[in-house]
């Protein structure tokens, strides 16, 4: 009889917060990543067309670490009209010498959003200038308001610009980030304003046309574009990456084919068989960052196994520390 | 809170048994399959070659069907050296309309045994001649013993002999299914002998060459291949292919990457681009199966998600109607 560990949302969210620590725990699983010896298989996705969604199965087996993690991501974006989130899931983490089930970590997405908002971290701590300190999110979600809490822990941020499609929920978001920051947070409907005045940019859509045009771009800032991790959505107009003093994807191959360097091969700015420096090179300095403060960098973030793989351990070890979380029998 | 139900093995043994309800129901999932509005991905493997690991994900998606499954399945081939199974895994079933996670089937593999052997016997109710009695089993491991059982369910089988590289586990279980299903079961050490004396041959080993040469094969046998599921794996010379009158593939996507018709398509003797009649065009009468008592037949079974939605679905199902199971919130 194995011994199981299942792990609900709300003690998910009591374990691992979105915090310095689980920064840099994604960091290191970046890092890893570029030492060439972990095994992240392409992403799988099961389509469910009747009913608008689709699921992602994403995972990564990386050396030194006791577990892997497997994780099962449905967007069903009917869901609203029903009362539901879009999004749910769970991350599943079996044990990397024996693939024995260790533990069902029933995280809603929960973990994912951390993860995901931990890597904007990541980007902003070797990419951005060090004295950034006026962030402009793109997009209201729940990414909007993590990725902003994200920027804070690594940078000074003072101020913050929101933009969105849904002016309305932009004002709730600017409003309620204050209080919860302390940043003076406003929103904007003045696009091109916000993304030129801005040290940092984090677009948060799962827009299928272009949000940010190459001109608004000034020396010296940092796109973070996380919302494209499929086919059809970009938030970038390509001529972004061709004015980028340097392009950072989170994968390569991942970004090929469902991040921002998908359109920018498509129209021929960059060769398909070119090769970029990964995040974790950077992170693991085998390859430079921001080498000038008049630097455009632009970070495609489309979320990798390895990241799952690192906060599921993250969330294991500290149950097991803590004792939270049900112990089942199988 | 969502209300998730958990099930453990025990509960799931005792739920789905193999029996020719479970037969009925994997057959239906062909059938639905040849619809065409199926949607089956590609198998994601995890490979961890650190541990002599790998892990395959199946999914599909089932218009009709309330639910979907994933199923992850571990094999880890050192674990037997720790005295563990080198299979585990498990099924997690989905709302189809929702996404939301519904029940975790902690099956440990035992739910994948029944949806393959059912699969057998599928394909004996199709393809072997109606007066079918010998049974010829290679392979000595659990399919062994679950093929054999499943083709006693679907034809009036009186007589098995099984040959296994290991002629000692051979004997062992020809002497337990003696016992288990009152058919004359034995073991043999000649397998050119019992291959060609019998009128159902099953094919259930790991093997990376082929154990079944095509002179072997005599008119009106039906040959199931279901041990080869990944890219290096072959049972049957591909002459064999070459003199079958009919060969049947449960997924041709599948097969032509995994299974048998992998090596047949490899020295020429199908074309790539060639399309087959799959195991669901038969089951729902979209083709013709066995033509004449002196056909060779061939199944080439690599195992299909279908089969996982529709078993995991059923156990469902059965919990409850019959109460079984842990409802957990989360």
């Amino acid at each position: 009889m194995a011994q199981i560990k299942i792990l609900t949302e709300a003690e998910l969210r009591d374990l691992v917060p979105l915090d310095i620590d689980a920064v840099d725990c994604i960091e290191q699983g970046f890092s890893t990543l570029a030492g060439g010896k972990v095994v992240m298989p392409p992403i799988m996705t099961l389509m469910v067309p009747d009913h608008n969604g689709e699921v992602c199965v994403k995972s990564a087996y990386v050396p030194g670490i006791d577990s892997f993690a497997m994780k099962m991501s449905p967007g069903f974006f009917d869901n609203p009209k029903l009362g539901l989130p879009s999004t749910s899931g769970l991350m599943v983490l079996f044990s990397s010498t024996t693939g024995v089930l260790e533990a069902l970590l029933l995280d809603n997405g929960y973990l994912t959003d951390v993860r995901t908002a931990a890597a904007g971290a990541v980007s902003a701590r070797h990419l951005a200038r060090e004295d950034a300190t006026r962030a402009c999110i793109i997009g209201a979600g729940v990414q909007a308001k993590l990725q902003l809490k994200a920027l804070t822990l690594v940078r000074g941020i003072e101020s913050a610009v929101i933009w969105a499609r849904d002016a309305a929920k932009a004002e709730t978001l600017a409003s309620s980030l204050r209080e919860e920051l302390g940043v003076d947070v406003t929103a904007s409907t003045d696009r091109a304003g916000a993304v030129s005045s801005a040290d940092i940019i984090v677009t948060t859509t799962p827009s299928d046309i272009p949000l940010i045009k190459a001109e608004w771009l000034q020396p010296g800032q940092l796109v973070i574009a996380m919302g494209s991790d499929q086919e059809h959505k970009v938030e970038l107009d390509p001529g972004c990456l061709a004015k980028a003093t340097l392009y950072v994807p989170d994968s390569q191959a991942q970004c090929a084919l469902k991040g921002e360097l998908r359109s920018a091969i498509a129209v021929g700015i960059f060769p398909a068989d070119g090769r970029f420096a990964e995040l974790g090179d950077i992170t693991s300095d085998k390859a430079p960052g921001r080498q000038s403060d008049s630097d455009i960098i632009i970070a495609d973030l489309t979320g990798t196994g390895v990241q799952d793989t690192a906060i599921a351990t993250l969330a294991r070890q500290r149950a097991e520390n803590s004792g939270k979380g049900t112990t089942f029998s199988s």
